[in-house]
């Protein structure tokens, strides 16, 4: 597990903002691990992530550091944000500070379909996604003897028609009481209401099996094999007020043919949902992604 | 070039439909070089395509044939013709016999925007697309230089608005002089009439740059940029009276990233329209394509 | 689930065999659901499989069948195979003939990496593999318990240096009690002897995490990384003696970039692993794939 | 046309390289179009791709300049490159600064196979390749009237067999007197000799037909089609003097199946060639791709 902090910060952009960063960086001893700048010329906005070392790092053979801090030092991360704030504010940034530890803590949402589910969790037990799971929420209970084996506690939500208040009211208390960081909806199906959404700003990550905008709403598998695609796709997004609108965040795609039914689609989309939404919780946790407008920047 | 005969078929599915066209090719001593059969269950549904060698092909080495043509001797096309309509209509077939020979008539309509046409002159020199080109029609003048490079007679066709009406009489006319099998749309850039549509069903080939049904209509690469989706798309699709909703013929795409302006996306999409147009022109030509309802079967 | 029989054939190549083999189905009141055929031109040769109903199948609407068979009765397996063998017998081919019941039996072989085990379980669960699963063999106990979760029995046999025969012996046995058809190295990690390969001719799978024949050995992505590609794959085959050298069932690859480490191409790896080893399996076990030389067809 | 400079550099890592390489630029005024960072951690080197504007670029509404110079007054490239060498030395690192003007001039040697001199020259007509074209080198004569097309003088060198120290004495020649800074094999297929390789270091492009290290030499479409791979490939690369070995530049792949013959694999494998070397050729003139050890790094 690395330990490092990471720095994600959009502004107006001008001459100079990487030079006061990184100087500031550097005074303070950070040993980069990953830069990376982004500028919208048409919009006139700078986007940037820094990632550093929080142990001090190894020192680098044969190169001797400029820098006042030595190496096996730990980085002072509070003093850095304090130094920041002025410069921040200065340069009119929207900014975000954080470090690899504690980890971010996610919630699973899901429904009687679990393949995104068991994936998500057979990455987080391999450790590829840097994160507790302290909660899977579910309105059918197909999903128990999974969160058991990966000993996560399962809560019974009963959703549906007539029902979304109460059920929303529900899940907001076990979202508060496990101090939840980021829901993920792993095919739940039931849609949110804006009150809910707008208590998880980028912060809720839905899949949608269609390649979007195409296919928006409930059945996009019949809509595809209706209109005769050659390609279908799946897209993972930060859900807003607007259904299957919010900023996407990875997209994928497979062929198909004429050879197949709903029924392969639906197959093969298995795969492609799995795989987009992975993706999708995996840069969310390693703080990859930017929202601006209605759009994402994911840094490499 | 292959020397063979190629047979579509779709008619209501039944049982014996193989069993008895393959007996009337095997009487006739055809040597079939592919076949491949596909079946709708849903719309019961039957869809056929087999290709023979005309000029009898090579013995197989040290397999006696059974049937009473010998090696070397030229299919009797006319002959298998004349059998197999009354079969055809016992079985409600709508079907479709062509020869390799003579070759099918193409004609390219572009605009200014001349990589799909220069691709498509490319393949065809090469050998790639089993065709006459004839007649190239524009209403820019930049594509005469390569058509004259590539010996084809070109046609300036003034178009545009109020003046469709004028231009497509012309079209026509010129269709029809050439004798003309199938007009492909290499980024053309004009909205053609119902009427003229009508005249070309299923003969039409137009590349729209996006992956459809998503950014239908004029400017797909900023509805794209402007949505924030990661993958672009191109698709090419027979051209019916209803715009960018023909029977798809081919998709594809390509990744994008936040780094990619809109003049990016045309750039990385002109190699998509490349490729879903050249595959589509090549699969019409090959006899590969069936249309039904608005979706098309494509034979491997 | 589908109730059907699959024959595969390969054979000479002559004339007239499509309509032999569809002229007996016929016959017999076979409902042909998929039928598919290869030449190899080059080598002379016919492939063929077709898929059949064994329980009558639906009546298509408006459609009176021929054939002496009525709708809903069941299909005379044992019948046809009699009166197909003289037939094959006559034109030398090699044939296969199974139903869908009683389904395949398959063991998986793993070590501590569990994430393609993990992945054809779930799968299994949802109903994308028409098999039995009643053995996981493993010589590390991390799969215990994962194989306790969906209920399989789970064997530990020692492997490693010095100890493959009385392994092998072990696992022989254990195959044979369990009357296994399919034995699937789901990422095993541990060479198998030719003599235990012997005993399962195209019938053991194993996934190879590299885009053979690049990177043949123990340590691809290390090989890959050092070479410095830009795409990494991943590669299911059927074992055969010679070390990563039999048959190629499916491939894919990613996208990487210089950014990508060792651990970085392991991690993507695992997608690829996953997707390319469950195609292997699923189109074995709806027995798509024949093989001949050293490849194989995959019919659609 | 983009009118900017590019400065990259490799170096070992150490901390502040960032700060006191944009404390430089900051310094003169530089308006940073993209900036790029990459650190090889198991090795410990840096590599930076910094392009900034040389027009001085639009003042960015709303936002006053820091730095000295005023919008609109051009960039003092020269004053820069005297300023940053001591930099550049202290830090030990290697380093490249060119500005888009001159445009960098390439030569392109091919065969009789033209697809991808077509496909370069079609691009660079369309203004994707920002070059100049002084000369196109072929041992054969096909692709004569496509130069005479583009307007660029052809060089008919005889070469093959027992010809090749003549053959490319004057080719030297040719490159020389028409100050050549890149090389392009566009499916050249002769081999180049050492010495001829040396005089151009990182500085000629080839394209191969497979996918590298797959089937190095000289049929690998054969070679592809015997092994029964399920992806074929391509790959661009420097050349170096160990055939088929240098840094991979960019690889892509296509899907093919048993129906494929060695015929489909060279028309398949055509789209890929061209694709792969035309990415090549674009990223180095627009000087993204930093070579180290035999691997590249491509700047986004």
């Amino acid at each position: 597990m690395k330990d490092s902090a990471v720095l994600l910060i959009d502004c107006p952009d001008r001459k100079g903002l990487v030079a006061r960063v990184s100087n500031l960086l550097y005074e303070r001893g950070a040993n980069i691990l990953h830069a990376d700048q982004h500028q919208d010329h048409a919009l006139g906005l700078f986007f940037m992530r820094v990632e550093w070392a929080l142990d001090g790092g190894p020192e680098v053979a044969g190169v001797g550091h400029e820098s006042g801090s030595h190496a096996g030092e730990r980085f002072d991360l509070d003093g850095f944000r304090e130094a920041f704030a002025p410069l921040a504010a200065d340069l009119d940034m929207r900014w975000n500070l954080t470090a690899s530890a504690p980890r971010p803590r996610m919630a699973l949402f899901c429904s009687r379909y679990l393949h995104c589910v068991a994936d998500l969790l057979d990455r987080w037990r391999s450790g590829e996604l840097a994160c507790e799971i302290p909660l899977i929420v579910s309105n059918h209970s197909e999903v128990k003897g999974l969160a058991e084996f990966y000993g996560i506690p399962f809560e019974f939500v009963e959703a549906g028609e007539g029902r979304r208040e109460e059920a929303e009211a529900r899940q907001l208390e076990l979202l508060e009481r496990e101090r939840i960081d980021l829901v993920v909806l792993a095919r739940y199906m039931q849609i949110l209401s804006p009150g809910f959404v707008g208590r998880y700003p980028a912060r809720i990550i839905n899949v949608h099996h269609s390649f979007l905008p195409a296919f928006t709403g409930a059945t996009p598998y019949h809509a595809a094999h209706a209109r005769g695609v050659k390609l279908i796709g799946a897209t993972s997004h930060y859900v807003t007020e607007v259904l299957d609108d919010g900023p996407i965040i990875e997209q994928d795609v497979a062929r198909i043919s004429h050879r197949d039914q709903v029924e392969d689609l639906v197959a093969r989309g298995r795969d492609l949902e799995r795989i987009v939404l992975s993706r999708a919780v995996r840069w969310h946790l390693d703080r990859r992604i930017l929202c601006y407008g209605n759009k994402t920047v994911v840094f490499d």
